[in-house]
């Protein structure tokens, strides 16, 4: 008997309305190519970094919306003067201005990487499975995360924690170019990430990690407003640690608001090391002050009437004013700009608030 | 030029004479025929359970010593009270007899795994990697072990954190049948652990971890005091939570010390499913119990003048009992047990004192 002629109804990727994929960059976006079958169904948001007057040129067929400076500062106004200039950093624009719950950012020199059996990792599609499943921050499960296919608890984790955490950050991980900090690439020019490791964990509450910004997803509606990129690049004696200021916030906040972090799968492939000479440059301060930030991240503690991630965000702006202003000015400059940064945020996201005019882009 | 004939030294194993292998069984070791080409040149202790008139069989060549019942009587006299019958938490016996600086402890149903190249897995050799290099509790290494080769500290890492902490336990995981509670095995009977997660990593400071003793080394140097498996099996009202509770004590007294605790590789074949039904009936008491007994050793804390092991473990057998005795009398009788296995291990380890007179076996 004949089957009658159905046309397939296509299938729409998880999430395609509910995630925004943000890209900053300098240059054309022709690593997109590689993208294109895990990208081009959702919506991308472009941070267009330096000379504004230059053009990037997106592949055909992708839906996005582009930003320069100048936009950012058209619809920031004096605000725009926490978003990063000629820094990575500028991403966190990105974040501010999306409408959706869920982000992924990505750098444009990460390519796909391939598991051990030679397939493409869409690495999308692992986030968002890490994000859609709970975290187990209050304790350690040793064969992974229980929520994946063919685990679960092992013997002896209390029943009482098993319904987890509700997860606001997954981290994934790069093969081949490792994210080291210049001194280790100075030492190890060669050495190259093969170790594909198959998991995914919870980082446990009270511990902080370097959280890296280049394969990156998150739950803007748990964690949104901590997720503050802070001020790098073009006038600020430091860069390459915009990331790791979100990092060490963003999971303080986490820790007290009980929210999950995940790290591990999946992986991308990154494909060039950056110039040693000019990151030690940009990193030197931050290499020593890091020896300071991070004994205080590892003991603030937030105030129980602090129950949005706004009020957490504001009151670790006053303790890093506060504790590490006495290190350096360059904390007290950060600390104002992590309460303008919660300004822009919430102006941009007050629900009365209009859609701010479209920039450049095939935007809807 | 033809080289002079020399005879080439045959090579030790790694801490040959610094190791011992304690392996707590009711039956003849014939597993050992598996292991024979990592494990035949290492000492073992072997703890009988059960009846003592009972003979168990050694394969021919490995060097040992046997203690049973009528042995561990002999040895601690009354104090052989702390040491559990019909249980296979009267291993820690043998952590105790040991004279060794490093203890490692198997199942006589663990066996030799393969790594996805196909390759049998030397599990002791991989213990003793993660024993002899650093651990890294304080600041959480995404790339995970930094001291494995190819691997490293990534960017944002403190470089005062790099020298990390020394490493007093190793647990090891398991394919095949995966360590789970009765509920789950009953729920789950035919999951198998078939993922081969290439990692070894810290728990983090001030973390919690459900410790399996199936597959487990450690430095008893650093920590074997602290490595006692409680009163489980015969006249108790609870089995299969011996390691589980050495774990939670280790860990807060590892915390407190400054050293470190891994988890990950190696893994070993665990070969057969435990009775769930006769699991469920040992675990009820404790299911219901570790609901108290993880947020009691979450909180707990030691004072700073506690700075052995020992010291630290008799101010958790104090607040074992001040704290959790309320809960059930038996952890009364089990804070008492903590006390009596001190007093056993500084009876036996004292610098003076002369060797128990041997057991059976064909130990030196």
């Amino acid at each position: 008997m004949a089957t009658p002629s159905v046309k397939p109804t296509p299938l729409s990727p998880p999430l395609k309305d509910e995630l925004d994929i943000v890209i900053p960059t300098i240059r054309n976006l022709d690593f997109l190519e590689m993208w294109r079958p895990f990208f081009e169904q959702y919506h991308l948001i472009i941070v267009q970094d330096g000379d504004p007057s230059k053009t990037i040129r997106v592949p055909d067929g992708f839906d996005y919306e582009l930003y320069n400076r100048n936009d950012i500062n058209r619809i920031l106004g004096p605000k725009a003067s926490c978003i990063s200039f000629k820094d990575s950093a500028c991403r966190c624009f990105g974040y501010l201005i999306s409408k959706k719950k869920y982000i992924f950012t990505i750098d444009d020199d990460c390519f796909v990487a391939k598991d051990p059996s030679g397939n493409d990792i869409n690495a999308l599609q692992q986030h968002i499975k890490n994000l859609l499943t709970p975290s187990t921050p209050h304790f350690f499960n040793t064969l992974y995360d229980p929520y994946r296919e063919g685990a679960d608890f092992v013997r002896g984790y209390p029943f009482s924690l098993r319904e987890g955490a509700p997860t606001a950050v997954s981290h994934g991980l790069w093969l081949n170019i490792p994210d080291y900090d210049a001194p280790t690439q100075l030492v190890k020019p060669l050495e190259r990430n093969t170790r594909f490791v198959d998991a995914v964990m919870t980082i446990p509450k009270g511990t902080l990690f370097p959280m890296c910004g280049m394969n990156l997803a998150f739950d803007r509606e748990l964690i949104g407003p901590a997720m503050y990129f802070g001020l790098m690049g073009d006038g600020q004696p430091i860069g390459r640690y915009d990331d790791m200021w979100a990092g060490w916030c963003m999971k303080v906040i986490c820790d007290h608001l009980g929210l999950g972090v995940k790290t591990g799968l999946p992986y991308i492939w990154h494909s060039k090391a950056s110039n040693p000479f000019v990151n030690l440059k940009k990193e030197y301060n931050g290499i020593f002050w890091q020896e300071k930030a991070i004994p205080f991240f590892q003991s603030v503690s937030l105030p129980k009437d602090c129950t949005t991630v706004q009020q957490c965000y504001l009151t670790l702006a006053n303790e890093v004013k506060a504790k590490l202003g006495e290190l350096d000015p360059y904390f007290v400059k950060l600390a104002d700009a992590m309460v303008t940064w919660i300004e822009a945020w919430d102006e941009v996201n007050s629900p009365g608030k209009k859609p701010a005019k479209l920039p450049n882009g095939t935007s809807k």
